[in-house]
């Protein structure tokens, strides 16, 4: 039971990055993106990344290692695309 | 040592949406935000915090307390300042 609410929120806050990848990409606007946010998020995924494999925890693992693929793709867009907005 | 990975990656994700808040409350403007993304986002950070009290996992609890209230305020400024975008 317990791991299924880890495995559930693992989902949903990996999940959550899917529309902001998709937004990013398809707009080609990351205006209102905060660079701090993305790059900050993309450290912080990997050092949790760490933190599962050390615990062996199965929820943390799986939430981490496609978190932390969506939270560089949205790094790279906005990287891609801040030099065309003001 | 595994706690003090965990503790920082807590600290980077959590801490990741404080840039992000500030840009949505000063700029007012939230047009490239995914409101799918902070909806989720909070749903789930939700459910990390239910797991993370269930484990007693310190940096679980510590990291999503604090991730909870930022991830609101960027979904409340998206609902509040979305209407006035287009």
């Amino acid at each position: 039971m317990t791991q299924y609410i880890g495995l559930l929120a693992g989902v949903l806050t990996t999940a959550s990055l899917v529309p902001q990848v998709l937004k990013v990409y398809k707009t080609r606007l990351t205006r209102d993106v905060s660079l701090a946010w993305t790059g900050m998020l993309t450290v912080g995924i990997f050092f949790w990344l760490m933190y599962g494999l050390i615990l062996r925890d199965i929820p943390l693992i799986f939430a981490n290692v496609s978190g932390f693929i969506f939270s560089l793709a949205v790094l790279i867009g906005k990287m891609m695309y801040r030099k065309y907005e003001k």
